[in-house]
């Protein structure tokens, strides 16, 4: 007798979710898709009609009907979300960033971990085999870690004018864009970073566009990280994380979804990408997180290093703004699931 | 009738004299090799002979036979031979970094300036076709300068433990690596560095062998710059510079030589390296010294850029060790032939 | 009020159908997939019931039932099979090669033709994107064109010792790989190959398992194609076509989905893969066809090319057997619609 | 005592001469440059005095003066001189292509093997470390040999109009240019072309401008060539050879002077160009046939592979003026020394 489907609730019907999340849980043989909802009703009964299921009025009334719950909704409100559902005992798969604040990312993770429900995190790059590939590489194969140079441009400004990705949402280049590095950078040396400066520039958009910080990991290893949301078009946008440790170096494409592993002894490993799947698989993370619901793989994106990336995200604002070095905050380990 | 030869001296006969410098001037139409002075005479006496040429015992003696000097002594001596050369109005080729502190550099740059003399910093990379390629393309086709990402890994840990590149001479990673790329930098957008904060790792050298640094340009520009030194064998270097501008950016290659401009409208200029032309070319800042000299062509490293790199080593290492936001010094730029 | 869903049925129930244009058509809000068949009932029944739909026991009964036909059974029979479909009136996807032989692909040109339906053939990278900004380009933006160079290296030779893809089955790396190849060639180009020599070496397969060969253009341009199916895991494969014109160049890599245009005055425009559609989009031919038939669109993979490409692999066999030049068959071009 | 110099005729003054061949061995400690000889006089007497050597008015006087002698005359020239050389009994370094014809190339080989000296072959590519890694690889490292697809584009068609390097000396693309690949190729490998097929197109210059052929080796691999002499400034060229073996594949870029060794465990090997080094170093023949003569080393290029080459393009151009496959003539390979 095959398992009764995973009943799956969707809280937020924006563009990301129903381009993404909604046809991946709809095509889902494993999962039942229960219901959606949104805080604008006409958006959460378009997307219920387009994807053959329920529009609900009521976040909680939705909570009572399913066993997990897709959260795509605007970053701040990430936390206190997320905190409705895991007081239910509901697992969780929520958009990055995780949250604003340390404390909050660090409530959630803790909440997760004292329910024994899953919290997964939309970091799609950490679903791709070459992550898993550089991840191992990182730890057991390049030798004592010295040095990480990290790179993440994009586009992205033009959301931060206002609206979901604007100032009053927590939007801005490092939350938004940054948070992809870092969190793969955290989830890769399984290290959290101990201090951080930066300088961040605005442009007048009322938050930051442009980042440039240094981080020390707790390993020891000293990183630079360098962002921008203005990347033109026409030019393009490169996201990429080198590792260079005392026995060798990978260079990790985020954008590509391709690495290479340089040895000391001259010899390399490539893993390029598949011609059948594209570079960023945005439907991943929902599809994953039914499977691990249903018992299937492990997580591969929790809240630990997500926690960590936040706190260094908060930092690096902080910084720039008090142009200081500032030590991010950090959770026991043990708390995170 | 052709005009008199410049003659000139070489203070220093270390490997770098001797691979390159004496080579580029014994074999220079334009120019005489009067004499070599160093502080070992039996290594001064074997470089005259083998470039056909006379050493002299003592650097003043030498400086009175000569119209023009080619400086390549450990980095804590430059000041003081560079300055002894323009007190008597002399041109002078110096290695990089110009000098260890700002203080010294801008000295000298001034000391240069108010002799009316040539002062080359010896930055080969500026002596490039490629060089002037993204000079111009930074300052004029990719619109204003938003974000700067720097890396410059090299092998050059091995030198630190002693001797001319070790502490007691003013080595490690910054002064004597990143420099390269910080003297670029400057040169090529014109600017200082106003700000920055950083961190360096020694692993025991004594001296920074891992820099990682946040630096801010005088147009507003953010930037990173990552180092190391313990590059291992059988991984390849990168040494590269990208420029973000608002309507185009630009990749320096600086290992290869080349570089590609990429702009708004799709359209890409790339500049690759020539078949008949090492991509470092180490002879050439003697040979474009001597023909400065003789009144053919621009000085291609000018000491305006040189001061402000080292203004801003000095500054990385006073933030790293400070944990600190650092500012570095700046002098007039009017003083800067 | 929405047009009546285009009804088709699907011929030939293996892993290429089941996995690409089954689930195309099924996901496809304007087909309504009728049914599907196969020689062997077990299969046909296995992929009827996982997309929901129905098992036809004959092909005739199945042709009775819709309005379009997707053929993906072994090359040997697509003769026979889209015949029949044309016969009645259908439209017709049939995989690639064509057909085995000029004269059966010709046949099946005509026939479209003069039943007035559309007839597309299965090549896949036609339908990309980048493939029109190549063929715009050789066309409109290289000046005549001098020379093209065709590489198509696999790993099919595994497929060759027996079966769908044996010799028994018109398989061999000609029919099956380098066939991709030479339809693009012919589709970017609109020429048709004049003369054709080639080496092909079968390594005891019983079909060609290494292909090199020199094609005339009937541009006048000269070229070469090489293809091996023997490449060894780990190591890349190459999918590459260059367009070498008189005042430019393309090089338009297949595997990856991307393409270079080189300009006389020296810039370059990249079409550069996007982050979310794999290179290869294995289900496009099904959904194009069925936008084709309900009036959108153009016929990307139109017969004319894909029978010029059955002609020169026909020709390139002959030649390598024969170790003479061979003049591949043309068709009228007003015959391919 | 150290040996005597190594007394060193030249023969032709031409560009290729003064800028590679007389400059290095001018800067070669081991050779005593004893005169040049050119069939224009004031040629001959300007390269002289640039140099610091003797015109000598004939060649059979030069000849009487030397142990050995550079040929850097027109192509249809070297047969005779290179025979008069070897007659008296010296060393030779001739230009590529070694003659226009089997039998004149094959009589040089076994001449200077007749008469116990030595005879190098300018092609400079195999004089690269690189060139070394790439035959050992072949050799040892990828297993039987499969295929081999050759490229070699540059602009040299400009060259063809007339003059040296027109069609009454024996120019055009094969001879020219696609010698070097084909050189390579041969020495590489060890083996011959056994048969050849081929289009050229001369587009009016009365010599081959594009060259198509295909190849079979000795050893079975089936292999293509791609030349043209038109690539369009602001186009790169691209010279390069791909070797496919049934257990590996090695990548050789001529232009740059690199090369990736691509396993089947899913490693790789790359050897990367020198900084210090020009990718295409002209000087090298000259300075390491000293060093031959000298007892130093071993003959980077040996007239064997060069004999063969020869045989390839004279079977190209025989075939792709009589439309039928060739096989070049073979010489018995003891006679290459």
């Amino acid at each position: 007798m095959s398992p009764a489907p995973v009943r799956v609730g969707v809280v937020g019907a924006g563009w990301w979710a129903t381009s993404h999340h909604l046809p991946a849980l709809a095509g889902h043989p494993g999962a039942r898709l229960t219901g959606v909802v949104d805080r604008d009703p006409d958006r959460a009964a378009e997307a219920a009609a387009a994807f053959g299921t329920t529009s609900y009025p009521d976040l909680a009334v939705l909570l009572a009907d399913v066993d997990a719950v897709v959260v795509a909704t605007p970053h701040d409100t990430h936390h206190s979300v997320v905190m409705a559902c895991l007081a239910r005992g509901l697992h969780v798969l929520v958009e990055k960033p995780l949250a604003l604040s340390f404390a909050d990312a660090a409530a959630m993770a803790r909440a997760a971990d004292d329910a024994g429900v899953h919290l997964v995190v939309g970091y799609t790059h950490q679903f791709e085999d070459v992550a898993a590939f550089v991840r191992d590489a990182v730890r057991h194969r390049i030798g004592p870690l010295l040095q990480v140079t990290v790179e993440y441009s994009s586009r992205a400004a033009r959301l931060y004018s206002g609206g979901t990705y604007g100032a009053e949402h927590g939007g801005g280049q490092a939350r938004t864009q940054l948070t992809h590095a870092l969190g793969m950078l955290c989830w890769v040396t399984g290290e959290e970073i101990t201090t951080v400066a930066a300088f961040t520039e605005g442009h007048g958009h009322g938050v930051d566009v442009d980042d440039a910080a240094i981080l020390r990991l707790s390993g020891g290893a000293t990183a630079t990280a360098c962002s921008s949301g203005r990347t033109p078009d026409g030019v393009p946008v490169r996201q990429h994380i080198r590792y260079l440790g005392a026995d060798g170096a990978i260079d990790h494409d985020l954008f590509r979804g391709e690495a290479v592993l340089f040895r000391a002894d001259g010899t390399r490993v490539a893993r390029e990408h598949s011609q059948h799947e594209p570079p960023y698989r945005a439907g991943e993370p929902a599809r994953r997180f039914v499977d691990l619901i249903a018992g299937q793989g492990e997580n591969p994106a929790p809240p630990g290093p997500a926690v960590a990336a936040v706190a260094a995200v908060e930092a690096i604002l902080e910084s720039a703004r008090r142009g200081a070095y500032v030590r991010p905050s950090q959770m026991r380990c043990d708390h995170t699931r």
